[in-house]
C-alpha cells in the first residue's frame, strides 16, 4: 500500500513549503502543477508496475540459471516504466540530462516506489548513486560516456565498497588499481555485498569501485574511486567485450530478496580496465558525498516499508471482527472490528507516530539539501550544510529502528495471519531489517553523530539545530493546545545539549568511554528531532484548522499523533539521556571471558 | 548453539537450590546426579539430533506430497531419540508413566532442545500439553487409552483452540460437539493454526479440541474440551479407521517453519467421534490450566532462541577482525576482533542481560511451580500460587519481546553476513517473532497481568512479589558492591506499586482507559521482575566469589550484566511507569478516520 497523497501533500505544501522552492533560480522551471504531475506518475507506476510483483520477487528470488542471473521478468518491465517516465533523471541537473527537480520531490516520489516494491527500486537507486558520483567528479569525457546512458536506464550502476574482509572498515580495502602505460588502469580484487552486481536488465553495468593504488599511503587516504564497466565501451559509446568482471556468487538474504546481491571478482584474467574518477586518494570523501544522499534515501526506504505495514495493519484492523470492548463484554453481542480495542489502537497510533515522524524527518532533510543546493556560501548556507550533516546519520538510522518496530507491530495487529507469507507484513519486516546494516551500520552512524557531527566546528551544527527547535517551541508555546508538547520538547532539547556536553568532555579524555553509548545517544537524539518535526506538523495542522481547510479527521489525527509522541515516546529519550550522563563503562569493564 | 552447562548449573544449583527439591517427598527419588544425567542426555540429543537439522527444516519446510504431509525425515529421528530417552515423560507423574522430575529440570532440558531446534521440539511440547490435559481431567479409561502412548511417543498430540474467525476471542468458537445415543459425541467444525495437526510421525494424533455443545450458554461458559483421535482406537488400544479429521491446508509462516502448521476440518462426513474430557462447560478453565504451563515453555523457547543468537554473535565477535580501537586508530596496525569495539560489547552485554535475565525469570517460575506441586493448601502455598499466576504472563511475554530484541542485535553484530541465510541468526530472529503471537498475544497477556492478576485478591499476588523483591533488596543492600543496584530495584518496585494503584483505580471507573496501556505496563513490570532475578544472580555470584568457587570471569560477567541491567535497562521501566500514571487517552480519543 502506498503512502496516501493527502499525507505527502501535507508534508510538501503545508509543512515544508515545497512550492516556495520554485522561487529559486535552480527550480524556477517548475511549479506545483509539475510536482503534482510527477507524484501522480510515481503513484501510478508504483501501483501498476512495482507493487503487484513485490511478493513474487521475494518468493522467486534472483538465481543463477545457465550461468546467468535470472530475475523475475517484471523487474525489467517496472524499471523500464520508471526510466521511461524520467524518474532515473529526476533530480539530476539539466546539464547532465536530468529534470533538475528538488530532492524533496524526488524523495516523495521515491517513497511511493519504495513502499510498493523496495527491491525493484534499489536497482534504480544504485544507478542514480553511481551516476551522481560520475556527474560530480568525473571528467567531461566520463560524464558524456556514462551519465546520460545511466539516466536513461540503458546502463545500470553499482557501488562497490565492501570486501569480504572489509565491511565497515574501508581502510582495509585491498582491491588494487594499477596504472597502465596507456594512461588507463587495471583493476584486481574482490568485492562483497554488491547489490545489482550482475543481471541482464541493461546494456551495461557501471561499477563504481573503491580501490587502492600502488604505493598509496595506508588507510583511507590511499583509496581512490574508479569506474569499471562490465562491458568495455568504445569511443562511440558502444558496449563491446567483456571487461573481466566475474560473478563469484549470489548472497541469499532474509529479506529484500528481489534485489540481486553479489560477490564480484575484478580482473581474474588481468584484463579488467578501469577509469579513475576524480582525484587519486580522494575516493572515500568523494564516495561519502554521494553516500550522504544515499543515506537519506535509506531512511526513506525504511519509512516507506514501515508506512506500508501501518496501512496494511490499519486496513486489517478496520475489517477484522474479533472480541468485544472491555467496557461491554457481552458474549451474545456480535464481535467488533479490532480497531475498537484499545491495545490495537495503541499499536496503530505508535506506528503512525513513528512512520509519519520518520517521513517528516527524511523530507525535512531533503528540503534542507534543496536549500543548500540553491544557497551561496554565506553563514546561513554554512549553517544549513552543517545541520544536514548532523541530521544525515539520524535520518538514516532512526527510521531504520522505529519503522522496523512499526513493522513488528503491524505483524502483531494481524495476529497469526501476520506471521504467514499470505500477508505482506512479514515480508516488510524482513525487508526493513536490512536498513540498519547497509550504507553504514547503526553503530557507525552513532559514532558519526556523536564523535564527529555533534563535535564539529565547536558544536555549531547542534547549535543550529537547537536554534531551529527553539523557534518551533516558541511558536507552539503560543498555542494553548500545543503548550504541553512545546514544554516537553524544550526540556528534551535541554537534556540533549547537557548530555552532549558531558559525553564529548568524557570523549576528550577517553574516546572509548565517551563514545561507548553513541548508538543510544543517536536513538535519543532522533527522538528529540522527530518530536520537533511532529510539533511542526501540529503547527501546520492548527493553521489549516484555523483556515478551515485540510479535513478535520486528518488534522485531528496529526494532532493526536503529535501528542502521543511527546507524551509516550519522548520520555524514553529523556530517560536515555539521564542514563548516558552517568557514563557507565560496564561494557568495557566486563572481562572478555565474562561474556 | 546450546546454553552452556555452566550457565544452567549456576541457575539450578547456585540460585534456585534445585537439589533441595529432592528433600520433598514428590522428588525424593531423585538427586543432583539424576538431574545432571538428565541434562547430559538432553545436551547430547539436542546437539546430535536436533541442532544439525535446524537450518534444513527451515529451508525444506513441511509440504503436501501425494496428499500427505512431508516433513524432513530427520524430524522423526530426532523425536524418536527424544522419546526413547524419556523426555516426553520427564515431568509427568510416575502414576501416569512419567519420571516425575521437577518442572525446573524439565525446563532446563527444554532449553537445550529449543536452542538446538525449536521447530522439532514443538511436536513434543504439544504432545505433552495434550497428554497433561487428559492426565489432569480425563477419566481413568481415557488416561489409560491416551496418556501412556503419548508419553512414549507412539501417539502425538495437538491443541485445537483457534478457528478462522476466533483467534484471541475463544468465546466465538463455533465447532460443535453433538451427543450421540451411545453416550459418545460427534465433532463438526474448522480449526486454524493447529501446529502438528497432520503428519506421519506417529501411529496416531490426539487432537484436544475446544467445542461448543448444543444448547450451551453463549460465551466461554458454553465451551467444553474433547479428545479427538485422528484414527479411531478400539477397545484394545489399537488404532484403526480414519476418524474424519481432514487436513484443509498448510500455513506458510515467516519462521518456525519446521513445525507443520495446519487448518483442520472435523466431521465433514459426519463421522468424527470425540470424547468429552472433564466436565461439560469447563473446557476453557481446563485448557488454561495446561496453557499456563505451556506459556512458561513459550517463554523458555524465546529465551533459548535469544540465547542461541547471543552465543553465535559472541563467537563471531571473537573471531571476526575488523577496524581498530577508537583510542588507537593507526591504519597500518592490524585489525582487531570486533569484540574489542565498545558498541559491539554494548550489544553483546545487552543480549546477555536480556537472555540470561529471561532464563532466570523462566526458571524461577518453574521452580515456583515445583514448590506449589509439593505444597499443601496453607497460606504460603496460596501465596506461591498467586505469585505464579502473576508471573505467568510476564514469563511468557517479556522473553518474547527482549529475546527477540537480542536476536535483532545478534544480526547486527554479524553485519551483512547476519542478514544472509548462511548464518543462523536471521532464522532465530524469524522464529522468535512467533512468541508474541501464539499461546495468547502480547496484548492479551498485558490485560491478563494488569486487569486480572495484579487486581486479584485485593492485590495479594503483587504484595507477595513485593515482599520477595524487598527481601532480595535487603540482602543486596548489605553488600556494598550491590547497594546501587539494590536501591535502583527498590525505587523501581515503588514505581510499579504506585502505578498499579493508579491504573487499577482508573480501570474501576473506566476499564478502557485504565487498561489502555496494559501492554507497556507488562513490559515495565517485566523489567522490575527481571532486575530482581538479576540481583539474585548477583547475590549468588558474590557468595561463590566469597567461597572461592565458580570461575572468576564467569562471576565477573554475572556481576557486570546485573549492573548493566540495573543502570541501562531499569530506567526505561521507571520512565514508562511515570508516563502510564499520566493516564494519557490519546489512542482512544483519536477519531477512527484520523489514523
Amino acid at each position: 500500500m502506498l503512502i496516501p497523497r493527502r499525507e505527502i501533500d501535507f508534508h510538501l505544501y503545508d509543512v515544508l513549503s515545497a512550492a516556495a522552492l520554485c522561487d529559486e533560480p535552480r527550480y524556477a522551471a517548475h511549479d506545483r502543477q509539475v510536482f503534482d504531475a510527477i507524484l501522480d506518475a510515481a503513484e501510478r507506476i508504483a501501483a501498476d508496475c512495482f507493487a503487484p510483483h513485490a511478493a513474487a520477487c521475494d518468493r522467486d528470488e534472483p538465481a543463477l540459471r545457465d550461468g546467468r542471473v535470472w530475475l523475475l521478468p517484471e523487474t525489467r518491465e517496472a524499471l523500464d516504466a520508471y526510466n521511461a517516465a524520467g524518474f532515473g533523471a529526476a533530480t539530476f541537473d539539466r546539464a547532465d540530462g536530468g529534470m533538475q527537480l528538488p530532492e524533496l520531490v524526488g524523495q516523495a516520489a521515491g517513497a511511493m516506489f519504495a513502499g510498493a516494491n523496495v527491491a525493484f527500486l534499489s536497482y534504480a537507486m544504485l544507478t542514480a548513486g553511481a551516476a551522481r558520483l560520475i556527474a560530480s567528479f568525473g571528467s567531461p569525457a566520463q560524464r558524456a560516456r556514462y551519465v546520460a546512458p545511466m539516466l536513461e536506464g540503458r546502463f545500470f550502476g553499482t557501488m562497490c565498497l565492501s570486501e569480504p574482509q572489509a565491511g565497515s572498515s574501508l581502510a582495509d580495502v585491498r582491491t588494487l588499481a594499477t596504472p597502465q602505460p596507456d594512461g588507463g588502469w587495471r583493476m584486481n580484487g574482490s568485492k562483497m555485498w554488491i547489490s545489482g552486481g550482475e543481471h541482464e536488465l541493461a546494456e551495461n553495468i557501471v561499477h563504481l569501485v573503491l580501490a587502492r593504488t600502488p604505493d598509496a599511503p595506508p588507510g583511507v587516504r590511499g583509496i581512490s574511486l574508479f569506474a569499471v564497466p562490465r562491458r568495455r565501451i568504445d569511443g562511440d559509446g558502444r558496449c563491446g567485450a567483456d571487461n573481466d568482471v566475474r560473478l563469484v556468487g549470489l548472497n541469499h538474504k532474509m529479506g529484500w530478496r528481489g534485489t540481486v546481491n553479489t560477490a564480484l571478482s575484478f580482473g581474474e584474467r588481468g584484463e579488467c580496465t578501469a577509469e579513475l574518477v576524480g582525484e587519486e586518494g580522494h575516493g572515500l570523501p568523494q564516495m561519502f558525498q554521494m553516500m550522504n544522499a544515499a543515506r537519506i534515501s535509506v531512511g526513506m526506504n525504511a519509512v516507506a516499508l514501515g508506512y506500508s505495514g501501518y496501512l496494511h495493519a490499519l486496513a486489517y484492523a478496520r475489517e477484522r471482527p474479533q472480541g468485544r470492548p472491555l467496557s461491554a463484554r457481552v458474549p451474545a453481542s456480535p464481535p467488533v472490528p479490532i480497531l475498537r480495542h484499545g491495545d490495537v489502537r495503541r499499536m496503530l497510533l505508535a506506528q503512525k507516530a513513528w512512520v509519519e515522524g520518520g517521513l517528516a524527518l527524511v523530507l525535512y532533510s531533503a528540503r534542507l539539501a534543496d536549500e543548500i543546493a540553491c544557497a551561496g556560501d554565506d553563514d546561513a548556507a554554512r549553517a544549513a550544510r552543517g545541520l544536514l550533516e548532523l541530521l544525515t546519520p539520524v535520518a538514516k538510522s532512526w527510521p531504520a529502528e522505529y519503522c522496523l518496530e512499526a513493522n513488528k507491530l503491524a505483524i502483531q495487529v494481524h495476529g497469526g495471519y501476520g506471521y504467514t507469507r499470505d500477508y505482506p507484513v512479514e515480508r516488510l519486516y524482513r525487508d526493513n531489517r536490512l536498513n540498519h546494516i547497509h550504507e553504514g551500520t547503526w553503530g557507525i552512524h552513532g559514532l558519526d553523530l556523536l564523535g564527529r557531527k555533534a563535535a564539529m566546528d565547536g558544536g555549531a551544527a547542534l547549535s543550529e539545530l537547537a536554534a531551529r527547535i527553539t523557534a518551533t517551541v516558541q511558536r507552539a508555546a503560543a498555542d494553548q493546545s500545543l503548550a504541553e508538547q512545546a514544554r516537553a520538547l524544550a526540556a528534551a532539547l535541554d537534556e540533549l545539549r547537557r548530555t552532549t556536553g558531558t559525553l564529548l568532555a568524557a570523549a576528550a579524555d577517553d574516546p572509548e568511554r565517551g563514545l561507548l553509548y553513541a548508538t543510544p545517544y543517536l536513538d535519543a537524539t532522533g527522538h528529540v528531532i522527530v518530536a520537533w518535526r511532529w510539533l511542526e506538523q501540529a503547527l501546520a495542522a492548527r493553521a489549516l484548522q484555523a483556515a478551515g481547510r485540510g479535513g478535520p479527521d486528518f488534522l485531528a489525527g496529526k494532532l493526536a499523533a503529535c501528542r502521543y509522541f511527546c507524551r509516550c515516546e519522548l520520555p524514553r529519550a529523556v530517560a536515555t539521556f539521564a542514563q548516558l550522563r552517568a557514563l557507565d563503562d560496564t561494557p568495557l569493564a566486563i572481562p572478555d571471558a565474562g561474556f
